[in-house]
């Protein structure tokens, strides 16, 4: 069977045909248009741009098992409910019953953080594991959990909240209003943050000279800077790691799962982040082995595409 | 049915004899003697007192459904296994398999924590539950999970670790050689801790007077002296439980679950500690209703009973 995978944005629906395997033989991407649609407009955009996807596949709806959707903001999975998004016009919209209108497949939706998770733990770096977790390093710190061979989101779907644990009283202010959070110290935002700090006390480093070339500081800057040996980068990136290695111990000590996947755009730094964050782990992770009983830690492997993957296998979920 | 529950302590083995609703029918303690025993010599003792109480109950062995132990230390519970424990001769120790050889019906090992956090779920505080969360506020900070009607552990069975969720880097020392801990704020010893403090600074203050009527400063010193309206003791209480609301507020952000049990010597405070606690969460909590899609916050409800209890419960697990 195939399945069909709604990444919706405020920008861009991206929408995939997606096999058992978890991958995307076709795809397109339409504009979301959400400042001048109504919730019925986008749901109707979202199955207009699926069915000519098939169509331009040569795929008939009938192979189609399920059709899943990945929407940022406050999803009741269960009752298949919108209850809030930023950028797109839904309040307790009942998108679920919205879709199923267009299809004779069953429809599922997903809030976009699990969704990745999803996607990573069935077809990407927590493949062939039944508990693992994925924390997302990217504008805000996000997470997802897999337990059990399911994706788990409490009581209101609204757990995983990974980057508003609390790791520092009194810390940093975060934008959730508390301070302290992993958010304010291991997002790309706070990385770029500190890159400027360091650049503001060390003129001399290089950090300035790379922010320049990518337009300002980003969650890169740190990293390309510290790639030419650039000392303040160095400790920048020295002290991010150390931050994040507490909100991974944490993780690590209440779920121990099989694997832990990082993801997000920090993540795009791949070994550059995961070496230097392995060594603070210490011997609270495994290199590389499942079967040592020891948390593994890996880098996210389907980068953007995790949108549309987990969506697609949101119906695979119930026989995991 | 009925089912046996085995609290194998460093001091005692406690019995049960246990129906399905978590009553505990009859029961009986016996020395651990486990500096003087073999773990088969130990492994003997609980047999030898199940079969006793049995006898005494006049319950014959063919009505006993299950035989479930809770045990200190890490446990392997998928191989029956205790890999190792304090104050107990058990070293890879395959404790299951030493108590088959005693009995027909089938036989659970688990780590106490989880087995105090399983009897809360089936039978106590977060009853008629499927995702709730137990957090043990004794000598150290212990934790248990309970997701799906399932006990989970992770990767290697040594999940749930609350007390060693690290809420204030770089903050107080811990048992466990890191820094800032919720266990090195949160647990009883941390309590005593602070009060012990608190009269230094304040030598007029009650903490002193009723850590004297009690024989030394204990987690109950401050909620006495504050419950007589001693300042110091009020201030420390305040502290303690912004520490606390902290590790709640990580554990609710992570894993929404319908109900957060508050066990151990601290909580039989009661609401002297859960009042001002739901005021620290605010809007993290629910006043008590689990429809509300909000974590409710409860006292233990079985107290010591907990360990007989969810030992003898295991065995209803996997059908929860």
């Amino acid at each position: 069977m195939l399945y069909i995978g709604i990444d919706l944005g405020g920008t861009n629906i991206a929408v995939g045909l997606v096999n058992e395997e978890g991958k995307i033989l076709a795809r397109k991407s339409v504009p979301t248009r959400a400042d001048a649609r109504t919730a019925e407009e986008v749901a109707a955009a979202m199955a207009e741009a699926a069915k000519a996807l098939l169509g331009e596949a040569g795929v008939a709806e009938s192979e189609i098992a399920s059709v899943g959707v990945g929407s940022p903001g406050a999803i009741d999975r269960e009752a298949g409910v919108v209850v809030s998004a930023c950028n797109l016009p839904f309040r307790d919209t009942p998108l679920r019953a919205m879709l199923e209108r267009y299809f004779s497949c069953p429809v599922h939706i997903e809030n976009d953080a699990n969704v990745a998770a999803w996607a990573e733990a069935v077809a990407g770096a927590a493949r062939g594991t039944r508990d693992s977790l994925m924390l997302t390093l990217g504008t805000g710190v996000g997470g997802g959990i897999v337990i059990g061979g399911r994706l788990y989101g409490g009581c209101n779907n609204y757990g995983g909240e990974f980057g508003h644990m609390i790791i520092c009283e009194g810390g940093e202010p975060c934008g959730c209003g508390m301070q302290g959070c992993l958010e304010a110290y291991a997002s790309a935002t706070a990385l770029a943050r500190e890159a400027k700090r360091a650049a503001e006390q060390h003129p001399e480093s290089l950090l300035r000279v790379c922010a320049e070339r990518e337009g300002g500081f980003t969650g890169r800057t740190a990293f390309d800077a510290a790639a030419m040996g650039d000392a303040a980068a160095c400790g920048v990136l020295d002290a991010y790691v150390r931050h994040l290695a507490v909100g991974v111990i944490n993780l690590i000590r209440i779920f121990q799962p099989q694997v832990l996947v990082i993801g997000g755009g920090v993540a795009m730094a791949g070994e550059a982040l995961l070496v230097p964050l392995r060594e603070q782990l210490g011997h609270f992770c495994s290199a590389e082995d499942v079967g040592e009983k020891k948390t593994v830690i890996r880098a996210a492997a389907l980068g953007n595409d995790a949108g549309i993957i987990g969506a697609a296998l949101l119906g695979m979920e119930v026989s995991a």
